[in-house]
C-alpha cells in the first residue's frame, strides 16, 4: 500500500510561548478504519511541547495520524510553528528588537527606559548618553533563548526614535540656540 | 561573409555632463583592409552628442567601426553610457537626491540650505520648519532633465541629517529641558 504525503498545518505561537515554552493540546478529528474495515470518525488529543527558542518553521511530526483509507497507509500529520506578531518586540533570529520613542528633552537630558520582558519582568534602564537619532541600546542576553544551546540567549536591541517638537515659539528657539551654543 | 558581434566599451560621464549634455570626441584605433587587401592601422575621431537626461546604459552604435579582417564584415562599435559617482548628488531615475547635515540648533531654530546645482547655479533656500530626523525638502523640477520629454525635469530631494551634540553640561541639559517644556 502507498503512503500519501504528509498533511501540514500551522501552529501559531505567541512570542511569549516561544520565549518560555508551553504545552499545546491539539484536538484532531480524522477517519480511521475499524476492525470490520469500515471508515469511522475518531477524535484524539495530541500534545506538543513547544520548547523555549523554537523558531518559525520548526516542524513536529506525528507519524500515521492523518486520515486512514482502505488499501492505503495513513499520512503523517505535521505541525509547523508559526510566530504571531507581537505589539512590542520583533524577533530577529535569537535577538529581539524593540522601538522606543523619547521626546527631544529626554533624548538630550536623559531618560529611563521602562520595559516588560517576554517572561513578565519589569526592567528599568537609565540612559545618560545623549540619544541621537539611530541610537541603539543593546541588553546582552535579554533576547530569545537558543533552543539548541540551553542557557544561552540572544540580545535585546532597543532602537530609539526621537520625537521632535512640532512647533516652537521664537522665545523657545532663542533659548535652545543659546543653550546649544549655536 | 560573417559579421562579428558588436564591440562594447563604456563611456563614463559625469552627472554634470548628463545634466547639461556634452559633446565627447573619442579617438579610436583600429585595423582596416586597404585597396590591396593588406591590414593597416587607422585612427579616427568619433563624436558623441551626450543628450541632457541620458541614463546609465544608453547605447550609441557606430556601424562597422570595429576592426576589419579579411573575409569578414567589420563589427559595430557600441558605447554604453556610464555614470560617474558625484560628491553631492545621487541620481534616482529623473530625480536627484542629496544629503544635508544640520546642527541640532539649526534643526530647531531654522537654517538656510546653500547648494550649487549641476549647471552651476547657487541656490539659497530658507528652512523655517523644524527639521526632524528624516525631514525631506523637495525642490520641484530641480532634478535631472528627462531625455524623452525636453523641458521636463525631475525633482531634487534634500534629505536632512540632524547632528546632535556629543556632550552637554548639566547646565545645558537643564536649559534645554526648560526651553522644551519637558
Amino acid at each position: 500500500p502507498k503512503k500519501p504525503p504528509p498533511v501540514e498545518s500551522k501552529l501559531p505561537c505567541s512570542l511569549e510561548e516561544l520565549y518560555s515554552g508551553s504545552t499545546r493540546k491539539m484536538k484532531i478529528s480524522r477517519t480511521v478504519v475499524d476492525a470490520n474495515g469500515r471508515l469511522v470518525p475518531e477524535t484524539e488529543i495530541l500534545s506538543i511541547d513547544v520548547k523555549p527558542g523554537w523558531k518559525k518553521g520548526t516542524k513536529i511530526t506525528f507519524p500515521d495520524k492523518g486520515n486512514e483509507q482502505l488499501n492505503q497507509l495513513p499520512a503523517d500529520l505535521v505541525f509547523v510553528i508559526d510566530e504571531k506578531p507581537h505589539d512590542v518586540y520583533k524577533r530577529d533570529s535569537n535577538d529581539l528588537i524593540m522601538n522606543y520613542r523619547v521626546s527631544l528633552a529626554e533624548a538630550l537630558a536623559g531618560t529611563t527606559v521602562n520595559l516588560t520582558t517576554l517572561d513578565g519582568r519589569n526592567l528599568s534602564i537609565p540612559v545618560t548618553d545623549i540619544v541621537n537619532p539611530g541610537y541603539e541600546l543593546v541588553l546582552a542576553r535579554e533576547g530569545m533563548p537558543v533552543a539548541k544551546e540551553p542557557g544561552t540567549r540572544g540580545d535585546l536591541k532597543i532602537k530609539f526614535e526621537v520625537k521632535f517638537p512640532t512647533r516652537l515659539t521664537p522665545e523657545q528657539q532663542a533659548a535652545l540656540k543659546r543653550a546649544l551654543g549655536g
